[in-house]
């Protein structure tokens, strides 16, 4: 099957946001053994939106459209869709209901006329439910291709795609696929790509397709096979070899399993409670941490230090060694962590100090130079960074390196 | 003049990278009022290559592909173009001398053949040097039409579009385009939509283009003109006519500032110290403040209290309180918010309590639920919000709306 992506959005035109939707929907795409040949961005013109389509639907078997289905006059996608179809749009009584029930969640007293606007759906369409928006997605069969539309905002199209359209073109294909995950942390792409080179090289089937994000590597191993006993058979001895290359790089091997949810599932396995302390991250780790519902069991506290002064106060670090050794120092982080653990009486510490800049950087501490400490059975840790990039990238990496150094150490001291 | 630009890579159709060459290129476009009507991208194969040139040779006077310039076989961009524009290909002295010296510099001891292939350019073309790399630019003027081939790395492809694309375009053009920003806060997108029907509907010089990320719509209004000055007389009473319906809704005009900036700098302004008290955001809000460099004059610290124990540990929220009315309560905000201020010696504090989910909704108290506090002028405000979506998106929400919420308390506080 040969897919094409229609990206709509002025502001996609225009720059001022980046094409997240189109990759996702590629990579998902690949995974399932779809063939995307083309993804094209058009704005919120009707003529040239039909215009997309009509092409689109001369080459490739199935159209993904993701935005322009929100309540605004400039939002055109349905009607430009409908209307290149032939199709008129009708209004979707569960949609209606549903839109109700949004904005009486939100607790809105009144509902803006224009958002009956997304009760319209396409005639004939099967309507795919949002749970993160009142924009619902459309998916249309006509003559032996297919057409779905989607919501822009990924926090929409997102689960929207997991939770409806992969199900939907996983039906559609007879050969079945099967992917393999391992997921990698605290190796940058380059790295990762040196070690398998030969594997990727004389790959075929399986394929192995790397995905970088920041401070992890994420490979996909994909087999198509008549059945998912033989796709699994293919995949099994790749898997094997990426063990034995990556070791405890390997976090996970679930597809849908974080960093976080790693380390805090280590922590609830050994009854062990978690305190935080930082400083250039500013609360990015604690923050990410909670990502993981239920993460109430393990976190007492955090303590974001950002001053110095906090540092001595909240942590007990000692005046003379922020003094002596700065407070982007391997001794800072220490004390640091102790402090935390001990302050907070928590059975797992871990400590960020670092100069996330752009200023401030001398030769002997430049900028990105980071200190993560990790206190776990009443020893302390304390790795030594030196990330590049700008401010929000060092403090991103700090976050997910300190993740995987929380989970080496709950590993080598409560494991086995 | 109507553009078109066309990315060329496999890696981009699977998902390996996000395109941000097609970001970049169309925000220097509609910066030079060239208007950018599609962008496709399509893989490392000659016939759909030379299919999207036809088709946008037919749509747009200017064509700019990226990407597929390197040396191997399968970088065939070149090669397609001079097919579809039915010229030769032939060797271009100067940029032979260029490889060549670009690999001394390297300090590399021998050139691999197939570099050699980039010394081809496509007959009549004008060959645009990289700095960074070996393959030359290209620029074609065909029939009326410009053709422009750029590298794919972005850091050979930025410095050619500054160095020889953008002046060249520039004395092409003979119409100027000026764009304002307005950004705002606490308002979602219909909502701003239909505060403003009139004026979109009647727009065409200036247009308005609304953007909406979470918790704020930004309105960029866009004026075409033949001097840059009549381009800002144009924009002005736009810009003013939406300054007098979103008042102080409206946090900023300017282009590059963001919510968290404007909060600093109210905070710098007016010499005033912050801290932090944060239970379901969990560092979030304060990691975000901190994207502010020079945060330091202003952020003391900041707690980060999950459980019940640490509100009454570290901000003195009496067991009664979250007896009587539980921890996501007016109360619980405002005893977290005076705790913080006065604990840790702030002018100004913010507290965020409230109930992300999955789990733990009630009839009265359902998922969504958040109570924002804010000290300042030693008044605490607490205000009430239900936001809904999943737990990542509650999460932003509240973010998003406390910095808000500290902006107002700030402006009517202290200024004036």
């Amino acid at each position: 099957m040969v897919a094409e992506l229609i990206s709509v959005g002025t502001e996609l035109l225009l720059g001022n946001i980046v094409n997240t939707n189109a990759a996702f929907l590629s990579r998902e795409m690949a995974a399932l053994g779809v063939l995307v040949y083309y993804q094209s961005t058009v704005g919120d013109n009707k003529d040239r939106l039909k215009e997309a389509v009509r092409v689109a639907l001369l080459r490739s078997d199935l159209v993904i459209l993701t935005g322009g289905l929100g309540p605004t006059r400039d939002d055109l996608t349905k009607e430009a869709v409908a209307e290149q179809l032939g199709l008129p749009l009708v209004e979707d009584e569960e949609t209606k209901r549903a839109i109700a029930a949004y904005f009486k969640d939100q607790k809105k007293k009144s509902i803006p006329e224009n958002n009956w606007k997304q009760a319209m759906v396409i005639q004939g369409a099967n309507v795919l439910a949002n749970h993160n928006g009142t924009a619902p997605g459309l998916l249309i069969e006509q003559e032996g291709k297919k057409i779905i539309l989607l919501p822009g905002p990924p926090n929409e199209m997102v689960p929207m795609v997991k939770e409806s359209v992969l199900p939907y073109l996983k039906e559609q294909s007879n050969e079945v696929l099967y992917s393999a995950m391992v997921k990698i942390a605290g190796m940058g792409e380059s790295a990762v790509a040196m070690e398998i080179e030969d594997l990727i090289d004389k790959q075929t089937n399986p394929t192995i397709a790397p995905y970088a994000k920041t401070g992890e590597v994420h490979l996909r191993i994909t087999a198509k096979a008549d059945s998912l006993q033989e796709a699994k058979e293919l995949v099994k001895p790749v898997v094997k070899e990426l063990r034995k290359r990556f070791g405890i790089k390997i976090y996970t091997e679930e597809e849908s399993e974080t960093l976080e949810d790693v380390v805090v599932k280590l922590l609830l396995k050994h009854k062990l409670t978690l305190i935080t302390a930082e400083s250039c991250t500013a609360g990015l780790l604690t923050g990410r941490i909670v990502n993981v519902a239920g993460v109430s069991d393990v976190l007492k506290e955090g303590f974001i230090t950002y001053t110095n002064k906090a540092k001595r106060k909240l942590l007990d670090v000692s005046k003379s060694t922020l003094k002596t050794y700065t407070a982007v120092s391997e001794q800072t982080a220490k004390e640091m962590v102790k402090g935390a653990a001990i302050n907070g009486d928590a059975d797992v510490a871990v400590s960020i100090t670092g100069l996330a800049g752009p200023g401030g950087g001398t030769k002997d501490i430049p900028v990105g130079t980071v200190y993560i400490g990790c206190y776990a059975n009443e020893k302390a840790t304390v790795k030594h960074y030196i990330f590049s990039g700008n401010r929000e990238k060092i403090r991103e990496l700090s976050v997910v390196h300190a993740l995987d150094l929380m989970r080496r150490c709950i590993i080598s001291n409560y494991e086995k």
